[in-house]
């Protein structure tokens, strides 16, 4: 057989094998050694090719879409230093949860740590960030490799897909010559089906859980980011089974298109109120019981350690679970599901006081934050009214780290059909913009982009990916100048070094930018042109809204909510 | 001892062991959880501290500060995957033996791997791409402490200093609160020095070498890319005593402030003639002698490979030495150093007759070299424009992956005082800004980087470190609107899927970016305006010279360049 067909039937037929698994979306950076997966995925009709020059933005790109597809999604680059820019990325993608399928081409052996140009030590190049790594063949006529390069594509995808999912990575030699003959057609794929099983825990488990849940007089539980496709509706029953105050964050997406029946329960407001000494006193919960990641707010987890419940379950789909307090007492292995409807809840014994203590206290605190943007102008304001702006069916990624504390506090429970996204896995500044392109790109509905001027500027390059293909996002940065989280905390006590080391400004803004990259550019110097301008017809599908704001009026602002919140919490408990 | 107390002897203690050492000069991107130790650095004078908001790019710039100054520079940034952003420029310091310190804050054990937000498995990040990771203790005020901090950063140093440099990696994590207090004065030292060892063959060894170099009728050298700090006296010496032909790669420093006694052995065009066939069976060697890192060209590794020497002799630092040929058959272990000088060469037995013949051929290929600028019009004809024009006493710091070769095609043999530079550990077009900046920083001669467009647009986030300390650099992008390496390789000459995969224009010009920047602008259209606009007075110590290129023209006007070399070489044969 030709070297030629060796090559042109071995990329082949790892493409019908991603095909035949499911995957339809491949993100490629362009390279030479790459060349003939890249050649096989751009002639393929069933694959969908992205392409985004900075390999460091094209990983963030893939995150972003199948954060929005929840399927896994390839990413491909050259051999070199383009498969370490990957690696931020993929560090999201693990603790993130996230399947992405890391193809880095290779040199081949002869060529590995002889001092060959743009040859690195590529197999388990991300340690212990991926779930899977494995070094593929060289392309040969040999008998065992097709059928191998088939079924360890399967096991690529079964192990990213699998329950906690995460990044796999796949490393594949090349020799020289690099080219290629194109088909039309993908050949057989003899490995058939991939059955993912589900994650649920043994009866023995579901009868303690239950018998816990209905002994519990005073315990609420806490719904943090959940897996990508979850289906809350398993939640939103059992909440109405056992009518528990739970604690909600805004990226479990639970705050919005609540059920109506199960709005009196949902909390919102904890961090808010979880400032409150008084409040926390009065809450002590007996049983805690605590779906998806850890929210956002310190305070929270603080409550709960000091608390030190009886029972603090955890439910997890990895047995690594999570959770960072010392004080849980039981680890549930599992996923969201059914199971989670058919425990035996007959007579919930919670006290009816301990619910209204939890609901008096997050009305007084929704009180304050829903007239909060009447007066305030500072960041907080600005996330409430836009909270309010986006239309229904819409959906928002948020950056950390100031933007999705704002939405935090001031996502209200609402009925509206909006869901919050973000990169929560290890809550970097880095990759935001180029992770919401690609979520808008993976995304029927329309899509924001909320973020700060230092995360915006870290990923500016994600913006490149709009000359490659047809973008559509409106970008709102908050532009405070500076990095703005750094002033809640006690490093903005000393004045010695501050903005060297935290603040950090730049003095940068960004109609240049908007200009060079052919963007919609619209300029807000004030809230009270927010509304107006916001609304204005799109001129092209990408958008970039500047708002100018104040880091020591968004800390000053803030403070003064949370004091108000505290004294309202203190005269209700008087 | 109170926290507070702890916690600053343990970081000043640190910074005291890094500047005992030498180190003077850390990079600091903006975090929480490494507040103690940019506290530390901070507040010390011995310290020059730089700033950059992305890590990428971070890690970019103090590779170009090590590069510049042959010494030991120090990375910190927070925890979570700022640490990944580091990744590229590590890899690229392992394969261009560069002494990076990379400082992590991380998060402290109970915070590990438990779903804390920012927490990512830092210890061993690096994997094989660091040649040691250290995780460090948290700080405390046991015994043993302080004393074993000063000798494990004794010991980073070490190993990073040791032939072949390369970076190091220490872990170090913190427990809140953050805060220390301010000192004046660093602690003192107990641990004192660090005398590096000098690696030189066995008299065995140098014998051996001896004789066959005194034996060779038909040989030559080959100096690539040398260790920092180099002192390449020695090898003129052994120019001068053997008097082979020697090849000498545009990254070896040997082309330019060449000792007048030395330019008859001079080789540098040999990219161009390696593609005469009837030259190179004219010069098949017996004995090739090989310094440094591979060279850039390819045809040259091919002709080694093909003409099979009796002895291809590989010098270099690192066991694991660098040959990508199949045909080396020994290997020295040893640095550039005074022992080149004290071989025994007393009578070279080289025929005359082979070093004219290499002579006359370089002679010929120089000559079309020399005046190809005076028709041409393409990037060959800027880069032989912009030699001619750079000051003496300046530097050139020069960028994958066309420049750099366009460089070692037209830089000629010259007593002039101009150094190259670039980053060809593993020959990546990220980080080039960075790198270019920092090595300017680090570097008292004026300082120029020739880079394209796709090389500047990925590490364009290189220019942020100008927003937070003054940056003077000429930056040279030849925008061809792609990547034009792509046009000399065979998937040029397939029409389908090619702009898509490896032309990939962004139809991007960089004049808006500089004006966000506030960057002297100077905008050439032709090559024509080259001579007058580069002499311009400067108004900024930050400029962009953008030349517009057309790829295919490069690629015409090159291949028409090798065409006539090889018909010249032809006419000299016949």
């Amino acid at each position: 057989m030709t070297e030629r067909k060796v090559l042109t039937d071995y990329v082949y037929q790892m493409v019908a094998s991603f095909v035949q698994a499911g995957v339809e979306q491949v993100v490629i950076s362009p390279g030479s050694r790459s060349t003939p997966l890249a050649y096989a995925f751009a002639s393929t009709k069933e694959i969908c090719m992205y392409r985004q020059v900075d390999e460091r933005s094209a990983a963030f790109f893939a995150l972003g879409l199948a954060k929005a597809t929840a399927k896994p999604v390839i990413l491909l680059c050259t051999s070199g230093t383009a498969a370490a820019n990957y690696f931020p990325a993929i560090v999201e993608a693990s603790y993130g949860r996230v399947p992405l399928i890391v193809l880095t081409a290779d040199r081949p052996h002869e060529l590995r740590e002889v001092g060959a140009p743009q040859a690195i030590h590529q197999p388990n190049l991300y340690g212990e960030h991926v779930k899977w790594s494995v070094d593929f063949p060289l392309p040969d006529d040999a008998a065992p490799t097709l059928p191998f390069i088939e079924r360890h594509i399967a096991r690529a995808i079964a192990i990213a897909k699998c329950a906690p999912f995460g990044p796999v990575h796949i490393n594949v030699p090349f020799r020289e010559p690099l080219l290629i003959d194109f088909r039309d057609e993908l050949p057989v794929a003899t490995f058939q089906h991939i059955h993912m099983g589900k994650l649920v825990p043994s009866l023995e488990a579901q009868q303690e859980l239950a018998e816990r849940l209905c002994t519990t007089k005073r315990g609420f539980m806490v719904i943090g980011e959940l897996a990508l496709g979850t289906d809350i509706g398993f939640l939103w029953q059992l909440v109405r089974q056992l009518k528990w105050p739970v604690i909600v964050e805004s990226l479990a997406n639970m705050r919005t298109a609540i059920p109506k029946d199960c709005v009196p329960y949902v909390i919102t407001t904890y961090d808010a109120i979880m400032k409150s000494d008084d409040f926390k006193a009065l809450v002590k919960p007996e049983t805690v019981l605590r779906f998806g990641a850890q929210p956002i707010s310190k305070f929270l987890m603080q409550f709960i350690t000091a608390s030190q419940p009886n029972a603090y379950i955890v439910v997890d789909e990895d047995p690594m679970f999570r959770d960072s307090t010392s004080v849980s007492t039981h680890f549930i292995h599992a996923e969201i599901g059914e199971w989670l409807t058919q425990l035996t809840l007959t007579e919930p014994a919670l006290e009816p006081a301990y619910l209204a203590e939890w609901q008096d206290a997050n009305d007084i605190a929704l009180e304050y934050i829903e007239h909060y943007a009447e007066a305030a102008v500072d960041e907080g304001a600005i996330v409430s009214h836009l909270l309010d702006m986006l239309p229904n069916g819409s959906d928002l990624f948020v950056s950390s780290s100031m933007p999705i504390r704002d939405i935090d506090t001031f996502l209200m429970p609402t009925t509206k059909d909006l869901r919050i996204f973000a990169n929560r896995g290890t809550n970097g500044i880095d990759g935001v913009v180029s992770t919401a392109l690609g979520f808008s790109q993976g995304n029927e509905r329309e899509t924001y982009l909320l973020i700060g001027d230092l995360a915006f500027l870290h990923d500016v390059n994600g913006l490149i990916a709009s000359r490659y293909q047809e973008c559509e996002l409106t970008i709102i940065v908050m532009n405070n100048d500076g990095g703005g989280i750094f002033s809640y905390l006690p490093q903005s006590t000393i004045k010695a070094h501050y903005e060297d080391l935290f603040g950090t400004p730049t003095a940068l803004t960004f109609n240049d930018m908007a200009k060079m990259y052919d963007l919609d550019y619209i300029r807000i110097e004030h809230i009270t042109e927010l509304a107006q301008k916001l609304v204005e017809p799109k001129k092209r599908p990408l958008r970039l809204v500047e708002i100018f704001t104040d880091r020591e009026e968004n800390v000053y602002a803030h403070r003064a909510l949370w004091n108000r919140i505290n004294a309202g919490l203190k005269a209700w408990q008087s």
